[in-house]
Parts: structure tokens; C-alpha cells; sequence
């Protein structure tokens, strides 16, 4: 299996010399270097993960809270350093979701597609 | 981004000419060739899947479930080839969880570990 772990390693180092994880770093040290802003930012991402977790619990979103989600969506994508961050961040999940897809196929081709949840 | 994809199609081909992903193949189409052994380990399957899925979604599991499921795992375990599959499984699954670790360090590096759920 060695090949396997270089070729993680080649892959670690790649994103590391890739434009959008430099991009990334550079948003993200902006973001973080204004105590506002990343306030508003971690405000945003306690938020999305807590509404995520009762998603995946099956438990209700109450209409109050949605509504509070939205405004802090609306808040946060006024901001232009925090959109860009997380335009950013969407170019990488793409990347890693790409990722993903291809060292899943060996084993794809073997069980066949996951079962639809 | 080139570099990256290219280090995952070497990471797919590493993984297809691995011992580990030999083996597997070779006790999939082993216990698939015979309907019982087949129908036997499907069940176990099917059986883990709904489990997962009510724990995931916060639900209970009946005293009845977790028993049925304790029978079927002591019916597979005896089935030696099923045995040697879940072996086998649990193996390219370490591997799995090794490369996502490696290939996920940048991004640690940035936000540091994930938040405890
Ligand atoms: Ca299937
Ligand atoms: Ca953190």
C-alpha cells in the first residue's frame, strides 16, 4: 500500500501549493486579523453547524430560528472579505468533493452505488 | 489544480493494484457466488444499514433490534468467508480513513481540528 500513501502525500503537498488553498489562507487570515468581522464570521458558523446537527438529529427548526439564520446569511454576505472567504471555501469543497470521487471509484466499482439514504 | 487530480487518478490506480484491494475483490466474488452465503451477508448489511440510520436520526432501537442484530452478526462470523470479507473490509477502511487524514491536513492546518459534536 505504500504507492497509496505517497500519492496522499503528493496530494497533501499539491493543495498545499494550490492557488485556492493560498486564496483560502489569505481570506481566512483577513477575516480573522478584525475582531468584527471575525466575530460575525464564527457567529455564522455556530449558527449553520447547530441548525446542520438538528437536521441530521431529526429534530424540528423552529420558525424563529430560520428566520435568524437568514438574517445572519444576509449579514455575513454584506460583508465582502466574509463572502469571499466563503466563495472560497466553496471552490474547495468542490475540489475536495472531486477528490473524493475519484479515490471512492475502486470501490464503487465493486459494491455498486451507496443505497440512496 | 492540475496537480492535485493528477496525484488522485495515482492515488485510484495505487489503490486498484493493492494487495488490499486484491483480497477483497477475491472474497466479494467468492461470497457472491453462492446464493446462501450471499443472501446471508445482504441481510447483515441491510440489517447494519437501518440500525446506523436510526442512530443517526436519534430514534430508539427495540430491545428485539439490537437482539436480531447480535444473532446475525454471530451467523455471519461463522461463515468464514463472510468473516474474511469484514477482514478484509475493516482493512481498506483504515487505509481510507489513513488518506482522508493526510489529504485533509491543509485544511486542518487552517481551521484547526474540527469543533467535538
Ligand atoms: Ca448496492
Ligand atoms: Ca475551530
Amino acid at each position: 500500500m505504500s504507492n497509496v500513501y505517497d500519492a496522499a502525500y503528493e496530494m497533501e503537498k499539491a493543495i498545499r501549493a494550490s492557488n485556492e488553498y493560498a486564496d483560502l489562507q489569505r481570506l481566512y487570515e483577513i477575516v480573522n486579523s478584525d475582531e468584527a468581522t471575525k466575530g460575525m464570521f464564527e457567529n455564522f458558523r455556530n449558527l449553520q453547524m447547530s441548525l446542520q446537527q438538528k437536521q441530521m438529529m431529526g429534530q424540528e427548526i423552529a420558525p424563529e430560528e430560520v428566520e435568524q439564520a437568514q438574517k445572519t446569511v444576509q449579514l455575513v454576505q454584506q460583508n465582502p472579505t466574509i463572502s469571499k472567504l466563503m466563495e472560497a471555501e466553496q471552490r474547495m469543497s468542490m475540489v475536495i468533493a472531486d477528490l473524493n470521487k475519484i479515490i471512492m471509484k475502486p470501490l464503487e466499482d465493486l459494491y455498486g452505488l451507496p443505497e440512496q439514504q
